[in-house]
């Protein structure tokens, strides 16, 4: 139960996901807490593109057997995650299910519940060319792209046990990264945003659109930013083209932020590692994302 | 986004569960619809416990391969039950995971959120000796008791096709039955309810206790109604003492409705298939339910 604060015209966003196939690296790492850490974080992130402050969240664990090790580590994660940003985690279920979850094989998802008022709501409709697009940096894949990359990398506890200089750890440290979060960072600047782009599944082009009126395209100068170098190595050993990679993968920007050119200079004094990454400009050739 | 309705004190009441092991039935006769159904009734009912109408419904559906048809028809049920009560089917996510669910397994999650005036929340504080028990029909197993249930009788297509005349359908028939929402029913008799328990796992003497006072215990006449044919048939199968059935099932009666002598005889009238099935006595022996 949770007593509603007060607000004017409360609107109730909210959002239900699962951790996805990520789930598979944490089992065979067996470390569990990054992936608890993810499904809260990428929930607050989803539901902060409409403006909505986090207040609670639930979760639903699945196991063929359940090992309260597995559990502990997990919920260390999601409760951590959500004190970060004053959610309360208040329930879900634990479900033993032999004979649906295989072996180690496990299913995490997370449900939260956010609130804005009506007149704040972000819905990108005063996004207009001009308007400056600054681009937050993710932990690395967060939670998207994992099945491609666990065909490229490989899945096996040696692969992932395998250290890379370029890195400067090894392939399972850099693929559990956990998911970063932007509440915090963003709740004051708010009121100045135009339009917030979570990159998740889908990428670039698949998020972007979403946020924006109809009649502008999304400019984006992908120099602007480091590229992490294990997007480097997953398009390297799968031999990717670029443009899919921006399809399936953050490819290091995790949050897109649309903001006004009057504003945008307040957002890079006061956000150190945000960049300037882009601009709108009036629809050109249908293309609603254009990567140069 | 769901536009709060005005209320003075509004409390939010959620719920996330699954479907648990009745799925795997489901699959064994290809039969989705009925638990989306499940998940949607549980779900209410789990939430009207404490008073709450429910407000939307979030569902997270999990499976090797995403099959359209498996989908469509989870689907219908889940809209349909929630269209029953009112409650606005807002979102979730399918999820696609080869390789963590085997063959034709899925998963099916699902996330309710109910509001009730902070005045009016139900919490059983107010239960006395001498106030009734009443009980509301369930329609079989609902959600709850399959791994027992699939232990004692198999769940082979064969043995779940096989027509028993005591049960006037075939055993898959009666162990998909979709789970009673008891919303409609009680929803404009609320403000006359001390106490409701939602018969789900832990059966009897785990739900009962849970809605009354620590003072006082709940003393049951278990011929007050009838048991449904297909409890008597995995009772006997297994050869399960009654305590065990008592802890593990619903035994026919999925609700369980706490009023005061003066108002039971208006549930009574109003709820055709309700039954006084025993009333509330002071503490005795520590035991909390008493099955007569």
């Amino acid at each position: 139960m949770y007593e509603l604060p007060r607000y004017k015209n409360p609107v109730l966003v909210s959002s239900m996901d699962g951790v996805g196939t990520k789930l598979k690296l944490a089992v065979t790492m067996d470390s569990y807490t990054s992936v608890g850490i993810d499904i809260v974080n990428h929930s607050v992130n989803d539901i902060l593109t409409c403006g909505a402050t986090p207040i609670f969240f639930l979760d639903y664990i699945a196991m063929g057997q359940l090992l309260p090790h597995k559990i502990k580590d997990i919920v260390i994660g999601l409760s951590g995650a959500c004190q970060e940003v004053g959610c309360a985690l208040i329930g879900g279920e634990t479900a033993e299910m032999p004979g649906l979850y295989a072996g180690d094989d496990f299913d995490l998802v997370g449900t939260i519940v956010g609130i804005v008022e009506k007149e704040e709501i972000i819905n990108g409709q005063d996004i207009v060319p001009g308007d400056i697009i600054l681009g937050l940096p993710s932990s690395g894949l967060h939670t998207n792209g994992y099945s491609l990359a666990r065909h490229v990398l490989g899945e096996s506890r040696q692969v992932l046990e395998q250290y890379y200089p370029s890195l400067g750890q090894t392939v399972g440290q850099a693929l559990l990264a956990p998911h970063r979060c932007y509440f915090n960072d963003l709740k004051a600047l708010l009121p100045m945003v135009k339009g917030l782009a979570h990159i998740t599944g889908g990428g670039f082009s698949g998020n972007i659109p979403r946020v924006m009126p109809d009649n502008v395209s999304a400019s984006l100068d992908t120099s602007a930013w480091n590229i992490p170098p294990i997007f480097n190595l997953i398009q390297e050993k799968g031999a990717i083209g670029r443009d899919e990679m921006y399809q399936v993968f953050n490819m290091g920007i995790g949050m897109i932020i649309i903001t006004s050119q009057e504003h945008s200079p307040i957002f890079l004094r006061q956000l150190p590692h945000c960049a300037q990454i882009g601009s709108i400009i009036a629809l050109k050739d249908e293309k609603r994302v254009i990567l140069n």
